[in-house]
């Protein structure tokens, strides 16, 4: 079999765009991907969004992108799974070149917060919850990481101010990212006096809700032209895993199941141990989320994941480097986009373009998009091509 | 390759089902599903579903209808591409069963119109029409399927009344369909003197949304252990179009470019000419939709569709037997689930399962799911296994 291949890469800027619409971002990160891929022509397109039925009143993604973007005809799908729908589109779009079924896959992740306001945006997210047991009772997504991050605390007698070093390590990463839509440092201060928005949660534990699109050319690398120049970033491993949307069904909550699993079964279709990782993007749409991911994915023990960030580990010249472009803290939350750029920001890395940011030397990244507390996981290890 | 084949299948009763929730309508399908292919364990889950997370408040139905159904931990995701998520879903199982990634893919097709009601419905589905350019100008997919047909009839020169054959189709096979939700065959004066919804389509013309889950077990052949007894159906063929949602943007809106070219495109898979097709399941949601998919397929010339419904081609007996459980008109429109309904009911077919129903010798069945006015179109070719 051969590699299967990101042979082009495209975002847009993330942040509030109000003057631009869904179908305007997509098509900016689109175009950017193909001409990134020398202009290898797309047969098939893998939308990941979260909510723009309810936050854009619109459906029926993939046909509409497939067009504005100039590729009517070619088959085109929306693949949702809540905050990991952009992971889950990179796994369909890998599965589909894997298949043989497609030669050259589109995928696009794209979101449009600003299309609505307030309530609307947070009743809108409150249908990544559990409908009839969780969100008719009021518990927002917001509400719920406090919760995890509350009994986390308790259970790990985490000191007030322990989870600052997602928010500052992000931060600092995102002043090294042109497309992050928070590009300024942080100082210790700054999230001590951070305003609480639900108790433990500062306003630094929770990435910002934002507008984006990012968009990744993927195809088998036996079918590139002999006169290829790019830097080439092969899907080295590809899993997902669900659980249960509701935390009340869970026999521990504090830990992500899904987050073990797809790294797991990810690793082990490349032959990878954890110490083969250079880096490693997790979901931070909650500094919470973080901590967990890393415990659950082993590079700490249960109840350490805050610590890897207290102790700096999780730097660009850390032990394990994450969130290294920003993170969903600092580049922005763009929703069903968020698993689409941490594919594009580690194939930057893998590139060896990630400017300031870069991790050197970096051979091999694990991204992992979540849905909801890690009720849907999707893991991808991606590798450098020599 | 070894054959992909369907091991199983399951389907609710289509109606309002007012009492029934939707991930317990997925729940149903699901399990008469699994027990039907002999309790093989699905790893991976694909969900069509059109409009829950309007409908019902409910994003995120892959983690949630794989716990619900006791499948937790598997991959799991929903695939949308509006009134064509049901086959859209379906190929994608098919695609990562072909991938190799997946030994058994789970496939449910899920909707429930009755969580909300009146123009709460309406707005849903104009979600997956262009929301900047049609719905927000008023564009229901109702009134653009009456000026479709209106201009239709112009062009062709179809007499009032030219369309009956598709309602008396249809409500003539769902007599024979358990599931249907209109199990009784309708006059011709009943079409004649049936309600004007909007000219001028009436009441007879237009599939009532409803209720509904079905469901399928898709794996590879030499997978299936020697007891096997089952009958089984293959996926010979699949294929996926997309075109622009909005029809003034189209060059000929009254030809379906995508019901054409995926149509064609699973036919060459198969190495197979219309000749060889037993039955077509078509997406009648409009009897104008099926009427365009007939000259989109070939089965007719250019105008020469409503000709085959008129003349009872597409009867069971016919050249072309068409909507052989009832369609869309009589088993009911249950938006997401529907390509997977067809499925369904065309597997039941090459069994020889379909009861008074069956198509004499069935050994091809073409499905045809469309998202709107053939945005998008998915077209399968399912083939009995002596």
């Amino acid at each position: 079999m051969t590699d299967i291949v990101i042979a082009g890469i495209g975002q847009t800027e993330v942040g509030e765009h109000w003057d631009i619409s869904l179908r305007e971002l997509a098509f900016d990160a689109i175009q950017a991907a193909v001409n990134d891929a020398g202009g290898l022509r797309p047969q098939a397109l893998f939308v990941g969004n979260m909510l723009a039925p309810n936050l854009s009143n619109q459906a029926h993604l993939g046909a509409l992108l497939a067009d504005y973007a100039g590729l009517t005809g070619i088959e085109a799908v929306t693949i949702e799974a809540a905050g990991a729908s952009g992971g889950a589109a990179l796994r369909q779009g890998y599965i589909a070149v894997k298949s043989g079924m497609v030669d050259v896959a589109l995928v696009v992740g794209v979101e449009k917060f600003t299309d609505k306001l307030g309530t609307d945006v947070e009743e809108a997210i409150a249908t990544t919850s559990d409908a009839d047991f969780e969100a008719v009772m009021g518990m927002s997504t917001t509400a719920q990481a406090a919760l995890l991050m509350k009994r986390y605390m308790h259970e790990h007698q985490v000191p007030a101010g322990g989870f600052s070093g997602f928010a500052l390590t992000a931060h600092a990463n995102g002043a090294g990212n042109p497309k992050a839509m928070f590009q300024k440092a942080i100082k210790p201060e700054t999230y001590a006096k951070a305003e609480m928005v639900s108790d433990p949660l500062n306003l630094f534990d929770i990435a910002p809700n934002a507008d984006g699109a990012a968009a990744l050319v993927l195809t088998r690398r036996d079918l590139l032209p002999s006169s290829w120049v790019n830097p080439l970033v092969k899907v080295a491993g590809s899993a997902a895993a669900s659980d249960t949307l509701a935390l009340h069904d869970r026999k521990d909550m504090l830990f992500f199941d899904t987050a073990q699993l797809s790294a797991g079964k990810a690793m082990k279709q490349v032959g990878l141990s954890l110490d083969g990782i250079d880096f490693f993007e997790y979901h931070d749409a909650f500094s919470i989320y973080a901590a967990l991911q890393l415990e659950a994915v082993g590079f700490a023990v249960k109840g350490g994941g805050w610590k890897l960030a207290a102790d700096g580990a999780i730097g660009l010249k850390g032990r394990i480097p994450c969130a290294t472009m920003g993170g969903m803290k600092a580049r922005g939350f763009p929703g069903g986009a968020a698993g689409v750029y941490q594919a594009v920001e580690a194939a930057l890395q893998l590139r060896g373009q990630a400017g300031v940011n870069q991790v050197a030397d970096a051979r091999f990244g694990l991204i992992q998009s979540l849905g909801g507390p890690a009720s849907t996981a999707v893991s991808h290890i991606l590798e450098r091509v020599e």
